[in-house]
């Protein structure tokens, strides 16, 4: 695997945006090419579009307005953006699907960012990851065969990993690239792959899915990026129909489901579609998580007709699961006590997403 | 009161630092004003030293290194920012006691800024508001005489005016300009000012409490800024020591405490001193608030000797309480679960700060 770093990577843009490097953006030259007075290391450890004076900022549309100062403005959250501060900057390439960027950051350990987008840090990735597999996982009697989608960062592998009873891994991940930077960079989330159980498919989710035996999991967890890009079909009904063929019945879905803050619009969509398409019970659950957008994620959790979830109770708590707690690194976010709280929901949620708030007391939904 | 928004304040400093606006900063030039390309109008809207090419960043203290970009690191929150874009700045004076700025954000609505940090956003204040003033009333039964310290902007008096219980509202700020200018920019808190139980005290709270006859109050509620600046002596013990003795026997304090992602050694602190004065019991809950650092917001609940008090099980719940849910504003964040959810800890926090992973379910402390 090629690293950029330490190769002196630099400001090697040419004229037609592509870099001398193979890193090709339509992002515009990086401001700090234009940065009168930076050293030549300080280019190096630091050079790329997001990062402006050592700080990264979540772009999309970078706007370079011939006053050396570079904003952003991500349709998906406009009007705020969240800035890290750059200690040096490990890996950038473009893979088939995406750019690829980890960077080190001066508080929050080592980022990985997907498109300008940050998908996980040192710091708080334990949130994201432990929430989305146990939250489905623990909320049903001795899972045993797991899809995960996405995921390619290993990080939900090694959660899934805590749980004795589970037989069978499959992870269908689209971009190589992503598992291959995060053993390279991610040692403490790639360390999922390394189970036994784990099951690698580097392929399309959709594709995958569609060959998939009937009934086969217990849960699937869809850990994939923002719906934009390679993600995009991963939100709309002909997945999710899917992957309710795919699940047991009585199985369970844990998908990520963006910003209460931000996305209510996606999150009634993705939730109208999932009540048409899961007959046991779909709920939205949410966690902190500090670098991402308005520093919250949210999942939907369905399950399809069969024997019935308690999603809020979860009847699988990792507290009784043998060694669970501590396999491989202590749990930093997730207990039993979080998992029913996350399904504790803002009253203004409850009455901007439909379905959300039937009921006065949402524990007897 | 004076407003200078639309009154040309531009870029009016002074080469010693002083704005000929009576504005004064230590930050250094604004950076707005060395931008070349700027429009007249677009440096009479945006210009503060912490907007940079129309986006606002929670400085402290501001860097400009030559590169005519500005990049700033809080002591309390080092490494990240949290920016918003600016369409206007509605206002900007340096009080008695810190400087204070309004802005209208382009997504986050009207914004209160105290010496560099967002204190309220008019999207989410809902959370803040709704969770300081309710955690503590919606805990003990029939609250009639209640104490605010700091909630200048009138926010918190909105949420408490929900109790009918209550008879007498006591708040004490030490800025009267962060009331002129709710009033002025934010009447939907500073409605909370026009009801008649409420009585405002400017002054020092502290001093204030020295003189609060013992047993007063029901409940103290400090809303206090970050503890730099006029808020420090609110998290040292004497303070504390006086809101005790200002507490009926069992009655109850919510404070302000922090970022459980940033700041564990200063909530272990708050949770130390606690313990050795409220001698009923002493939790941690918290919200996420998107706009503040991490996109979470701490509260320490604590209850003096006498009638014990359940906080994660509200004795008092809102949704029964006649007109409560509606009054005023329909509440938009807070309900019961969100009461009871707000106590559950992630693992690390329970790890890191002793005493609030004693007991293996906290429910049961």
């Amino acid at each position: 695997m090629e690293v950029d770093a330490g190769r002196g990577l630099g400001c090697q843009k040419t004229m037609d945006g592509k870099a001398s490097n193979g890193f090709v953006s339509d992002k515009g030259i990086p401001s700090c090419c234009l940065k009168a007075r930076a050293s030549a290391p300080e280019l190096e450890a630091k050079c790329h579009s997001t990062v402006v004076s050592g700080w990264f900022s979540e772009p999309q549309s970078v706007s370079d307005k011939g006053s050396k100062m570079v904003y952003f403005n991500n349709p998906m959250w406009p009007g705020e953006a969240h800035s890290l501060q750059v200690e040096s900057i490990l890996f950038k390439r473009q893979s088939e699907y995406q750019e690829v960027v980890v960077f080190k950051s001066s508080t929050y350990g080592k980022v990985l960012v997907l498109d300008g987008i940050v998908q996980l840090t040192e710091k708080d990735e334990c949130a994201y990851q432990e929430m989305i597999a146990h939250l489905p996982l623990c909320s049903i009697p001795s899972p045993k065969t797991v899809l995960v989608v996405g995921g390619g960062d290993g990080g939900v592998l090694r959660e899934i990993a805590r749980h004795n009873s589970v037989e069978h891994i499959d992870i269908c991940e689209i971009d190589k690239m992503v598992i291959d930077v995060s053993k390279e960079f991610f040692p403490e989330l790639a360390i999922g792959f390394e189970d036994p159980r784990v099951h690698l498919h580097v392929g399309d989710a959709v594709e995958f899915l569609r060959h998939a035996p009937e009934g086969k999991y217990d849960a699937i967890i869809v850990d994939s990026s923002d719906p934009v890009g390679p993600a995009q079909e991963l939100v709309e009904k002909p997945f999710f129909n899917t992957i309710a063929k795919a699940l047991r019945p009585g199985g369970v879905l844990c998908n990520m489901a963006e910003s209460m803050w931000l996305h209510t619009h996606l999150i009634q969509d993705m939730i109208s579609i999932c009540h048409e398409t899961f007959k046991g019970s779909v709920h939205y659950a949410w966690a902190s998580v500090p670098t991402y957008p308005s520093g919250v994620i949210g999942f939907v959790l369905c399950s399809t007709e069969g024997p019935p979830v308690d999603f809020k109770n979860p009847i699988n708590p990792i507290e009784k699961l043998e060694g669970a707690v501590k396999h491989k690194r202590e749990l930093k976010f997730y207990n039993s006590e979080m998992h029913s709280a996350a399904f504790a929901l803002p009253s203004f949620l409850k009455r901007e997403v439909k379905a959300l708030g039937d009921s006065p007391n949402p524990a007897q939904k």
